[in-house]
């Protein structure tokens, strides 16, 4: 444990990314960047996204999933989203070989925790402000928290050791010889529809890998033919296509996203609107 | 007023916060940032909110109230909500026992000029962009002047110290034995309402405690019996809870927000949809 | 070219400034920066805006122009609207005596190269993340390469020189003795409308000096006397006026705005929904 101890030092310039549901129309996330460096004035602050929807924990835990592989080692991320802030759900710091997630026990970090290795988890117990609040754990739980963490505070000092963390359900990805089925799990700013079917990636010879990041009962690997793939989204059958231009402008088309799920877009235009997707209708991909 | 005009050197770290009804669509904020770190390159800077309703100037200074004590101490504050714009109203600077208020003379300080001590006031005229325009001193008069205060010039060299401030007139707060009657001040991202009624606080007893924070004919302190409190708005009647989570999903409550004032929710809803409420409308907190 | 190579060097505190359509819903920004602080720790970022229009290339164009004269010197500013990402559209670097910029060559520099010194460009090469996606340079090809710039890359080493940039088309500006036609190229926050019509200026004597920003068949620079000038558009005649308070409230009025360009307003109103203006509307200013 010597090693994973001196990962709790903090870098030279040390970095908190924020995940929340508090819109940036309020007061809340300047009042948390405000208490961040009246602790650690040398924190560098990176705002995620603060509009997740009002309350949505899996969007959250796909947000923080898709997005955390991209933070400086180090990085210590702060997600609040908490319906249940004030009541017996516990504010936990969890510690990964790369980062240090910071948030309610609700869930959020399913995805993470699917998919990284957890080293430990306390439970924010004694470096929360004084007259804490039960409706704004952001300002009075987690970002002290993060904050002296910033600054150097061990990370066992935080609190007591943790077990058994709330998780979620895992979105649906199935497979069988001529037919992958998975869900749309997230619609971005563009109205692309991500799903869960992935990751995907092109290899040297053009051809589809996938490797199921969620749970299913096929195989690790499948090798993919992508002229023999079609997509199938609310009765509209879409092929693959490498970048958005590869269908005609205002057409639809299926491709792998940033992030290596399957991805439905309309080049130049919003899927999401075009195809009437919402998130968790059923995506196929059959091999032909 | 020597230890005073020590406080006005520059923090190791200066930190300025913005709060503007700009908006993000456009570049105005960016630009501003660019202004400021063309001066002061070691600022940081903290994003309050731009999102106050154009030119709603007692919006703003309710947010700024709320959000104040929560800045680290030396933050330079630039307030920009400014209908008046090129007009005679005064560009102006504040100074505070823990921060420097920079705006518009037009109000938006009044919450803060109610509840802090205020050191002394200046006009801003030294430190103006050249050519200014008269449509975006935000840039021109606001940005300049808060970069060259955290760059350590001293606070009279702004300009010529001011009085007579303009103040808007206080939400309405009425006490009496059987009803404390308030009204809403604002409703935020997630359609919680805040009332003028406040500050409250729990005490080690569980009861609340009532400490005006604004105008009243009423003793300073009132004990409430949280169980006998009903808070009726719109012809609904809700009872007080700690948390969110204290009335069923859907149900509203009424509580007392992070901000010390009482507050309108629905647990995992919209009040404001649901109940109909808008800023404005009439709260009477019942003693039964 | 000695000077100029020194330009390159990074200055004590870089400063990297992003202007995108990606909105601030996903993770998009946040990943940018994840990567660029992984890459160059002290850099500080401006978010310029995240709300283009998605794909609107004109947009980004007059935003880009209208805040780079306040970037701060060696800013490096990285412009993402880039509905041709994947495609064989190349990402490129451009050197300015004042700034770097960065992003897709896709017309988004127009209005900056029309009015500012093109030192040279490159295509960019040898800075991508590896495993490029096709559908996601913000990540992997712009935030990398304006990265290593503020880490003191030299600029010709991040790909191979280029020529003949992609140029949109120029908005109107027509110039007779009698009327000058221009056109709405863009409505802000406020729903004030900028017009094509500029620069202007109101010289000692409070005349307006014209000097036109965009192609035009006529002088250099026009005298206007404002109280001889009409400005209609939608059949809407307006008088000139220095302020935004020039006109009674809920009144339209034109004015020079903080760009130096013509502007239609209404104080403490919205002009564009009152006045029923869209981008491209023409605007005519008569000469009485």
């Amino acid at each position: 444990m010597v090693s994973q101890a001196e990962q709790t030092k903090p870098q030279s310039v040390p970095i908190i990314a924020l995940l929340t549901d508090f819109g940036t129309q309020d007061s809340y996330v300047g009042v948390m960047k405000g208490v961040i460096w009246s602790i650690c004035p040398t924190a560098r602050i990176i705002d995620l996204t603060h509009h997740i929807p009002p309350q949505d924990i899996p969007h959250a835990a796909y947000v923080l999933f898709s997005a955390i592989q991209y933070m400086p080692p180090q990085t210590i991320v702060v997600t609040v989203v908490d319906p249940g802030v004030g009541s017996t759900r516990r504010g936990i710091a969890l510690q990964f070989p790369n980062w240090i997630l910071v948030g309610p026990d609700n869930g959020v970090f399913t995805y993470v925790l699917h998919h990284y290795q957890l080293l430990r988890g306390i439970q924010l117990k004694h470096y929360n402000l004084p007259n804490m609040s039960t409706t704004f754990h952001g300002r009075d739980v987690f970002s002290p928290s993060a904050a002296h963490l910033a600054q150097g505070v061990e990370f066992e000092l935080l609190g007591p050791s943790i077990e058994n963390l709330e998780m979620l359900s895992l979105p649906v990805l199935r497979l069988t010889d001529e037919v992958i089925t998975g869900e749309v799990i997230h619609i971005d700013h563009f109205g692309n529809a991500t799903t869960s079917i992935g990751q995907l990636h092109w290899d040297a010879d053009d051809l589809l890998i996938l490797r199921p990041l969620f749970q299913t009962n096929a195989p690790n690997t499948v090798k993919l033919q992508p002229e023999r793939c079609r997509v199938v989204v609310n009765q509209h059958e879409l092929s693959m296509s490498v970048t958005y231009s590869g269908a005609g402008v205002g057409q639809p088309l299926a491709l792998v996203n940033s992030a290596g799920q399957l991805e439905i877009a309309v080049n130049h235009g919003h899927a999401a609107h075009q195809l009437n997707i919402a998130i968790g209708d059923v995506v196929t991909l059959k091999i032909q």
